[in-house]
């Protein structure tokens, strides 16, 4: 077991980037003598690992890192079907992957990840000792203490405690969390703004998910529906509002989601992939350029929202390669450009990233790594 | 000078109510001969009082709590011309209330409000002395460390170091905030929803404020801009946009605030006060009903993306009484009502509270407060 002094050295490299003995010490107040003892502990326990010689005032000090084997991890995205299971290491890279089909009955979707989590363990050899947790992202409303599936439209769940199921089969402590959210957790943990304080991620795909990093933190909320702006009214002008799957009209998903572009796509006799259609507009089709078009403004005006709302440093924008670099990505980005209050201070970036199948694995990955390195969570 | 173990008390008592020296030293962890000790560092200085047996298990016992006058403080609204500054105990409760001209020239400005405050401690006796800090609330950006007034467009400010020159002038400790973020500081500290750790309020007057405590924590952003819904889109449609004094066009702003509704009855005629219209409109004028119907839903619109986006417990609205119980209030939560996403858990409360001419100044006053209480910002 590690005390609190081991998860500070590990919380601090893992953050901070590798430090030598007297670096630590110093970071965290603590005595050479203590650190020392931790850092010989968690050698022995092929945790840290030394990595090269730092030369300085005085004698050459040996730089500590995390080492990326010392654990392993199981992500799992249910975010569609098929689902996706990844192997990560400590370092978020994936080393293996699995898709199964996603049932909707919950013991059988439960019973299909514990069987394929030991399938990939099988392959682990000596290294599979050290599989340490289980993450699970999902697109729906996941407990507070993230064991439980409180509410998932996409498979008709309520109150699945699939957390606590998988853990009971498989023997592996596992946390469940909403889609968008262990997105961002990933990206806080893993990714180029890894320790960012202040940041958002936003995805589109069939619906549009989006999360926040907030004073360092996960925002959750008050009932855990922070990010849901996928169901936040787009437009005050109702005359033209379509009805959503949620039960009301005129959200953002009626017309930015990749389902509301392929839903006014097929209206009108044109292909519905967003590549198609991109394709289409850029060859001057004028129903598909008003499609994207709309589309990408009504994301535009959404993201302008957030940023006006949050202010966070970045917004990180997740979507298919064709919106992205056609009518849709610069309509998005226009809009929101031209509605964001200038600052006296800094501007928020705003950065679209490919949809990588993976992400959502991966995120869901982090989930676990972040105990294995903080003890707790920490964000 | 206190020492954390004086915070630690000062602010569970403050947080959480009234206890005896028992239920703190449970509370806090602490000894019962600590506890006692630092108690009675506390009751000496004036800062606790006795305050009446508890009868239960064992030997009744004394509850302490902070006392109203263990330190006053002087809040400064600047939100409006005139100025306000109020007198405030350590519970919030206003005792002097000046108003004064609000002169743009910083030094004029700064002048007048040190005199001010020099009259008001005047007026003081010996409490006087316990006047332990200043709190500025202004219509703009504020530096983090909460001196300078980095921009303010209503004053024509730009890096105003108000907070250091009124310290200097006075002698006392003064924080300077925006204004929406010292209106929910106040809430926080003195209001109804004290210790709410995720709620948001907005304020529609002449422009729209807006401010949110997430995660316990006051939500500052990136460069100080969490909030600024004012200047957020609120429409998709292009069409009917407005310039507004943002630089920006179509801004929530020229929609829902007093300066929108004015400006849109100043067109066509007809009277511009809130209260007049709302007269007009309930008396079945249609045009009065138009504007303060759309400015209304466009307030509800945008509460509903905030609710998306944050989730909070509460969104307090504050508003003039007579938008508040019109066609603007009905409209409002109608809109707001209809776009929130069923939530599986509790459902965000939407308030309506009167806009009372004191709040900014008893928020400003609350910023002093909670160093006295906390020994340092802890939102």
């Amino acid at each position: 077991m590690l005390s609190a002094g081991h998860y500070q050295i590990l919380s601090t490299l893992s953050r901070e980037g590798s430090k030598s003995r007297t670096e630590l010490a110093q970071f965290l107040g603590l005595s050479k003598a203590t650190i020392s003892g931790l850092v010989r502990d968690l050698l022995d326990k092929d945790i840290l690992s030394e990595r090269e010689l730092v030369f300085g005032v005085g004698r050459p000090s040996v730089s500590l890192a995390v080492r990326a084997d010392a654990a392993w991890f199981i992500g799992i995205s249910m975010q569609d079907d098929p689902m996706v299971l990844v192997l990560t290491d400590l370092h978020g890279t994936v080393h293996a992957r699995v898709e199964l089909p996603r049932p909707t009955d919950p013991d059988e979707c439960i019973n299909a990840l514990a069987r394929a989590t030991e399938q990939l363990r099988q392959t682990m050899g000596e290294a599979g000792d050290k599989l340490s947790g289980i993450g699970i992202a999902l697109p729906g409303f996941v407990s507070r203490d993230r064991h439980t599936c409180v509410a998932c439209t996409a498979l008709g769940w309520r109150d699945v405690n699939i957390g606590t199921a998988m853990a009971e089969k498989t023997g592996l402590p596992t946390w469940v969390e909403n889609d968008a959210k262990a997105l961002i957790l990933g990206e806080e943990l893993f990714g180029p703004l890894r320790g960012s304080p202040d940041f958002s991620m936003v995805f589109v795909s069939h619906g549009i998910g989006c999360a926040h990093i907030v004073n360092g933190k996960l925002l959750w909320g008050n009932s855990g529906g922070a990010g849901e702006i996928s169901h936040a009214p787009v437009t005050l002008e109702n005359s033209d509002a379509l009805p959503c799957r949620c039960g009301n009209k005129g959200c953002l998903e009626t017309v930015a989601s990749l389902l509301a572009i392929s839903n006014s796509a097929r209206k009108i006799g044109l292909p519905t992939t967003a590549q198609e259609l991109t394709t289409l507009a850029t060859s001057g089709n004028p129903e598909a350029l008003t499609i994207l078009h709309r589309a990408g403004s009504a994301m535009g005006i959404a993201t302008a929202q957030l940023i006006q709302m949050l202010d966070p440093s970045h917004v990180v924008v997740m979507l298919d390669t064709a919106l992205r670099n056609g009518v849709y990505g610069h309509a998005l980005l226009h809009e929101a450009e031209s509605h964001i209050l200038n600052r006296v201070g800094a501007r928020t970036m705003i950065h679209f990233r490919d949809f990588e199948p993976d992400s959502f694995a991966r995120g869901a990955a982090s989930l676990a790594a972040r105990y294995f390195i903080f003890g707790q969570d920490d964000v």
